[in-house]
């Protein structure tokens, strides 16, 4: 009889808005919640037994309930506590992961009463992963969507010329990029100190947008390096980086049938194909964990 | 036999990336550009002569090759020199209308050398629209994908409920929109004097966003009219204003069954279905000319 | 004061799917509706009176109680009930326009009892829209998505050059596009014999098929007007068509530099940009209708 | 010194259609091929030295020229094809893993002249992956986006209750979902006789369709489980499957505030959340390879 794998499920993508009223301030958070859920679930599977089955719609409940109950102080304060719950209270269930999106909101300014009026600021995408065995805590956070560019300081040249190469070396090139980045914290345990999840966010970001810009850069390889190595200097409760970097193609458009010269200044920006850069830095001495292909949840 | 209609041909999302450098300073333009071109295009169509038709190919040529050749003012002044261009250069081109999305960049901010590192806002995309046909302009702008959400200060009740309402009335909700807008100037013509496009479209949205937050909401619709009137009221280059916008539903969450009181705190941001509140508002005395239905580009 | 021209409201997406039971056969419906609803809307606009406002939910709640009431024999049909009923049963609502997607299902083989088991065919989007003010009905159905190729037998040359042509004539291209296409009933009174619309749609999508096989091209627009003037020619009840084409541009590849001839073998298929062919084909005497730009839903 | 782990590179998404010709018959391959390679590449993460780069512009010349020169008998084909060249002749790539999208089409049925017109099917997009590292070969066929549904034949009950319950259980419902699925070949050696892998995959497809339709479903696990063991039960050269299947929610709408009775007729289709069930089937023995997490390419 074929044997049943490696297997999870929850409800995904349930998006929650929580608003915090301090007067005529409000606060807002704004998070897509998924929840994956592990354990003794051989029988739903084989017979369609759901005796162990805590159902999606649960779980769905949960997250509303738990917006409530904790609020939501951080995506990932708000992720240790589900994950903590589905463990800890459902015999059936050994491990949980609770995948979180969050999209931010700035103030509109105005002249009227209150503060209660948002526009998203619509850069990256925050992401949250958290998992939990009942033993052990996993945190990785992350980012995609972040779009980048440096419109010099980045050559391509030396690299191996086969029997199918054709591309001119550049001296002087756009370098663009829509970072996708995971990063795992080395918080594992409940009597460790918690990370302050929001200020470390900040920093990372911060840190991968530098490093970005101050290398001049002989390959996509080497700036995707640099930005994890900052982090990893800089971000002490943090242990491994993964990035999956997209090489967002611009060509300079061959202006010369027009009798124009093209001095670095008209490029073609390129859908595809494109490059497709992905590289894992780590503290030295730990182990990765993080999955080479990043899903886009 | 069947008559041929209406009929447009053109170039459609070139991807044009513009950089312009003051030594280590340097400036980005980042514009996808769509032709359409009409005229004497009967043959091409009836008998597949093309003796008529500049290829598609030519028109994005030529949007790379003005680049250089005019640079990238603004998006409206781009599409001008491009529109001016087909119609005058071509005997058989009678009209031609520029579509414009623009996408904006700031720089990252860093202690390096050089100002040449960017990354994208990713708020709202920017759009214009050039329209001419040898001896009038048409003036299109406008913007798309802008996301706002006032967390209180909307109500909805006293609407008419037949036998297939059941909604409750609303004393204290969200009120959310993605706004699509699209605004005409009154510049038609070369011996005006040409609007500050930049100028003008900070301040539109300025304008939009302010109206959004200070209006006290009894329907979208209101909210909708407040947002055109402030435009047409404040900027006198503006006649016409549309708007498309999604109500974007935050559903209070019941969390009554699990002993909870939801006090606006939590809520269900749904995706579909929802509202779609549509609606031109326009100066005394002018003639509407942008259609009801919007298009995404 | 700032004039409120043009508006319309409803709700947009309402996914509705109608099962019906033929003992163990069943049959699917799948649909994407959409209301707009105009009419004495001054009010909701000016002061937030909602006196006249038959709520968005309502639309909503109507589409599914129809569904039940009435059942879907057709997009179409099921348009016109929901157009009627606004129409007629609102003081305030002047004009209703439904627009609806419809996703085709084809049934699964099997050996198993019953057939209740689909797959989604995934070829074209069936598309509908009804619009009625009380007295004339304007019916305008229309697909979308539909890819096409012909791998030989279009050719493109005798062009006008410029000087930013540089495009080489070709004898021997692909021809490929996605089929974006909208045709106007000339059903506009009850008293008129309605048309058998899904056998309608059916003969309208196998000519649009045919005509784009068999007509040798020389360019995209010959191949647009021979697909419409086949639809006007055949179908009595159609009186416009309206295509939207993009030129789906497939390259043939240089393979001599690796020392390899191209024979019409070999392409890379480009995303942005395309061309983008649209046009109106009209049974002679009739006014067009159709807008010139169509909208996605 | 922040240590560099595990890493990869290439082009990804290279378009590229094939034709053959058979006189006037056609034949067409439409894939979507990325490439991506690991091996000596520590250098230039750490210096940026591209010595041992070969330029991911060169894997794109490579993915055409071998249409042409091998021609693309099938996914899988091509795949073995590449993969083998690059970790075959380049001494610093030890890895190659190469994954292609497929999109069929069928013929345009018609009475001119010549079979080389052609519609795209649009159902599912079929998925192949091989990686190989000079000694080994892995390949995984999959499919995605393939929607299905059964009217009848589900229910859900039995399951957990805890203080966040609120679903009813269900003796009659609708079951749907996109599969997204990925199966793995025990070819592993030249040696052994390879698999027919177009012919493998329309048995795959069918099986998985049986096993959908033919289960009386208590649970999505448990169809799930069936489409995974029908698979591996009929189809000797394969190994293991891995799902991944979105519970397409379709609730039942209350009718009854309109007096209507809703007897599994009208439902509401659902966009998010939406349950997510995933799992691997494997054959009695061996060791699970593919990865928890599907990635969309």
């Amino acid at each position: 009889m074929p044997i049943l794998g490696q297997n999870q499920y929850g409800k995904a993508e349930n998006r929650v808005v929580r608003i915090t009223r301090d007067g005529a301030t409000h606060h807002i958070k704004d998070l897509n919640v998924s929840v994956s859920l592990s354990g003794d679930m051989d029988e739903v599977h084989l017979s369609g037994s759901n005796a162990n089955v805590l159902p999606t719609d649960t779980t769905k409940n949960t997250v509303y309930a738990f917006a409530k109950e904790h609020g939501i102080e951080s995506a990932e304060q708000f992720g240790i506590h589900l994950a903590r719950h589905f463990v800890t209270s459902q015999p059936a269930i050994h491990r949980a992961r609770i995948r979180i999106e969050e999209y931010s909101w700035e103030r509109i300014e105005h002249s009227g009463k209150g503060a209660h009026s948002f526009v998203r600021t619509g850069q990256e995408t925050r992401l949250a992963q958290i998992t939990y065995d009942g033993a052990a805590w996993e945190v990785v956070s992350g980012l995609k969507d972040l779009t980048v560019m440096n419109s010099t300081d980045s050559e391509f040249w030396g690299y191996v010329k086969d029997k199918y190469t054709t591309l001119p070396e550049a001296h002087d090139r756009i370098l663009a990029t829509d970072v996708s980045a995971r990063w795992r914290f080395n918080w594992t345990d409940d009597e460790q100190p918690m990370p302050s999840w929001d200020a470390s966010y900040a920093q990372v970001k911060r840190h991968m947008l530098e490093a970005f810009a101050e290398t001049y850069s002989l390959s996509l390889q080497q700036t995707l390096y640099a930005m994890g190595a900052r982090i990893i200097d800089h971000r002490s409760e943090i242990d491994e980086v993964r990035f999956s970097l997209p090489n967002k193609h611009h060509f300079l458009v061959d202006l010369a049938p027009f009798g124009l010269k093209n001095d670095n200044e008209v490029y073609f920006a390129a859908d595809r194909p494109y490059g497709l850069i992905e590289a894992t830095v780590l503290r030295d001495g730990v182990e990765a964990r993080i999955p080479a292909d990043l899903t886009n949840l």
